[in-house]
């Protein structure tokens, strides 16, 4: 696309210029990724109605010079310099507020600014496109999360419609692990530094930690989770009875990338992993692994990512490596062995295995043709040694264990931002956060939308009433928009037959539903976690 | 109690000698709050029954030098001095390791030694008698949680049990928050000084905060969740009509107590709240606080805590306080009118509310009579300040929100302990996390064992098999110890009859009940989460 840089500047400057004019106090203009912006202090929000007010063209003279921009006697803080152009054709998109030291407040203002109103229009329509397909921009408008300056780059906070999403992923895989028999711990974020020095990772991994002294006492917070679980283990003496062992934790870690390398949910600083580790005997390795794997392809055929779009990989050993020949030839064998008994295709990704241990890793093709690495399970002889840990045989011997570690999504979120960005928004309905949107058609049936809408809430499908007052045509298009599954219209008709008329995704409607006959037929399509809607054509 | 330390490090001493004349390496003697121990440098655990080999008495020669015990030309660290006694009575407690440098690791041998029989019998009577009551020896025997040196101290970790009691809580809260409309969050655990400043926190609870740099920026860990949720409140323009909006979420923060005041779960620097934050009109106050003590009072109930052991208290304003006298007024007032509406008694502790609201606890007494505060309703003027919180009022103008902070248990983990050591193991069957043990009389009926087993596991009753060849009432002792409430027993007639035996607490037993019958009272008891177990009444 064409850089407007020069052009979107010059717009920012003329927006500063009026809001100043009506008592307003801008200080400086920028470029985002896609806007221009004005940061005006302000103890009060801006709404973007008021914004757009001032967004018009307006003869100004100014003044450039190093790194201010002065126009009417304001100074503006920009590291940019403005056209000569005349943009006279405006969008305000968004407002946002930060605070650029404790007790002040910048209200910023986003928005675009264009010679020509074509250009505006292709602009706002390619937008529209990036829109349906930008987890960042899905997130904005379905209220899911949000990162802000005073939080910090790349730790998102997720809003109660993206934790609604975040929760079902993980009750689905709270079920996947209870039916593998793993057991849910939870551990500390914070450890001792000498933690993080038997792991190995005080050594290795200390440029992306968080590690801190507090009181003489060195402290980091977890970039994994396997030390925690590890501690657990050791908590008791354990036989080869009890093996194998499995712990699970949606334990959130910290790993502090390259700034640069941040992006939206997809990279980040915070990561929730679906994690898991099982401590058990080699002998075991095989069985354990089949199980994974054959949980893993169902988990991910749940969501749609089958046959020719999982790409699944096995990496053999480095040329620097722990372990003996046999335990790795013993480990390969047993992942490869599960795989064939399978008849799973895979690649052999030689030497790209760990330095303590061999790997399978699943990859999906989204709907873009991208391939996103999730799924990983590893075999691990390393920690078990760094941490002696040990089982007490049948003989009464002690043996050292052999550790797996395995995550199905990966990380929760950055599972949910593919996901956002595979179905366009419009996710399976189980994992939609609002399930139904109820549509009076007028305000003399609302008392009839309300009801509707807490009978199914009742029943827990998740249910939002839009009883503004904006035409139908765009009342359901803001549903759509939001990627709310069905959307159930409600007029004068509906209330007296006692029926509904549900609107699913791609414009296809059924008149004269009984409330009971939808309701079951969304419950089933829920509880079932269908990946397409299904709704309706069970109640047609 | 008499003071054992002298007697203790000589048995100590002894333990040690005797391990080093067999191979072992011991390098410390040292004592516990409860016992002696032993370090001794190994790769390997030594179990309880291969310790207790050690553990008698020899004659030997000692020479005490500072902060050294020499005996046998072996030399172990020790602050203390042995006395001349000869403890001839042993009881080796329990093991444990832990890492004194990131490579080696010592294995603790727990001990007690005493001169006479009776002495080591008191004493144990003493423990038995103290681990009926005491949180840290009821998590040990119950397996529900752990400390560790190399995790740090007050930090815990969370075994699988100890977990499904956490979520039993979590979910029962879930519950509540869901009938109030609170909408779950989650948020960082890690945030920008900067943010912390805005807050306050920075400079008014910052020596309990960790705080750390990272690439030339200064981060730390949330002491508090609030203003993740102001965050989150931010993100978008909020309207009169919006509120009150209501945030709730399981946040685990950290506060950095002094080593000297962490006592297991009571007292921590991890703790995970059930947090939640309203956000709401001043004339929204009253209705607020009314629906928060009916839900808290609900709450407390449901566990036991009403009439005389539960206390309310309202903190009015202290001397040094913000916001305007009517401000004050006007929310002293509401939480007043709220208790009074409800016939709430209640305690007014002058002046001592927060410096930015007033504020309403809740103090619960338990089995042994004391008093523990758990769950807070604070209403807060300040942070909506801080942060230049806004609405926009009907008349377009706008207006700054007020905030209620609030926690009905308070600490997830410290009301986990209070439930402990009231119910001295013995959880309600909805919190206790093995609800059914089945014991086989036999091995020949050891199949039926399983089948029982794996039906009230299909239907989500948390049941453990114990077909250990120990005796049967051994069996029944331990399941009862580890507060299992019912114990199924099966011999060669229930196999035959299709039945099985139930045994409560309390040593009531039903005979030739149905399974279906047992599961179907089971059920009902815990999805009523009943405070007491009802299920033998509904079989007998």
């Amino acid at each position: 696309m064409q850089d407007y840089t020069s052009t979107w500047i010059k717009g920012a400057v003329i927006l500063a210029a009026n809001m100043a004019r009506a008592g307003y106090r801008p200080v400086a203009v920028g470029v985002g990724e896609r806007e221009f912006y004005v940061d005006v202090e302000s103890d009060k929000s801006i709404e973007l109605e008021e914004a757009t007010k001032f967004a018009q063209y307006t003869d100004i003279q100014l003044k450039v010079s190093d790194g201010e921009i002065e126009v009417n006697g304001l100074r503006l803080k920009s590291s940019h310099i403005p056209s000569d152009n005349k943009p006279r054709y405006f969008q305000i998109l968004n407002i946002s507020t930060h605070h650029p030291s404790p007790d002040r407040q910048y209200v910023r203002v986003h928005g675009v600014a264009f010679e020509t109103e074509e250009e505006l229009n292709r602009y706002m329509e390619w937008l529209r496109r990036a829109a349906e397909r930008d987890h960042r921009l899905i997130g904005e408008s379905m209220d899911l999360f949000s990162f802000h300056e005073e939080v910090g780059q790349g730790l998102a906070l997720f809003h109660p419609k993206g934790q609604l999403i975040r929760r079902e992923l993980m009750r689905y895989m709270q079920e996947i692990n209870e039916s593998m028999n793993y057991q849910e711990v939870f551990t500390s974020h914070v450890y001792r530094s000498i933690l993080w020095k038997i792991s190995g990772h005080y050594d290795m991994y200390r440029d992306k930690m968080l590690i801190f002294t507090h009181e003489d006492e060195e402290l980091g917070v977890k970039p994994m989770n396997c030390p925690g679980h590890i501690m657990i283990y050791k908590s008791r003496q354990r036989s080869y009875k009890d093996l194998p062992i499995r712990f699970s934790e949606f334990g959130t870690i910290y790993r502090w990338e390259k700034k640069g390398e941040l992006y939206g949910l997809l990279r980040v600083r915070e990561i929730t992993q679906d994690d898991g580790h099982v401590f058990l005997r080699e002998d075991q390795i095989q069985e354990e692994v089949t199980l994974l794997i054959r949980k893993t392809l169902e988990v991910l055929e749940k969501l749609g990512f089958k046959g020719e779009d999982v790409r699944v990989n096995l990496s053999t050993r480095p040329d620097e490596s722990i372990g003996t020949d046999e335990q790795w030839e013993k480990a390969t064998n047993s992942l490869v062995n599960a795989m064939r008994s399978m008849g799973v295709e895979f690649r052999v990704k030689e030497k790209e295995g760990a330095f303590y241990g061999p790997k399978i890793d699943f990859e999906i093709k989204d709907s873009l043709e991208r391939w996103w690495q999730l799924s990983t399970i590893q075999v691990d002889f390393n920690l078990p040694d760094r941490f002696k840990l040990d089982y007490v045989e049948r003989d009464g011997s002690k043996k050292r264990p052999v550790m797996v570690h395995r995550a199905i999504f990966g990380s929760i979120d950055r599972f949910m931002a593919i996901l956002l960005e595979h179905f366009s928004g419009k996710l399976p309905t189980w994992l939609s956060p609002v399930q139904v949107r109820v549509i009076p058609i007028s305000d003399a049936v609302s008392y009839y939308a309300n009801s509707i809408a807490e009978k199914l809430k009742k029943r827990k499908v998740r249910t939002e009433v839009d009883g503004t007052d904006e035409t139908l045509s765009r009342r359901i298009k803001r549903a759509y928009d939001e990627g709310v599954p069905y959307i159930v219209v409600v007029g004068r008709r509906e209330a007296e037959e006692v029926t509904v008329t549900v609107r699913g995704r791609g414009n296809v409607e059924v008149r004269g539903v009984s409330l009971d006959k939808f309701l079951a037929a969304i419950e089933e399509e829920v509880s079932n976690r269908e990946l397409n809607p299904t709704t309706l054509e069970r109640i047609r």
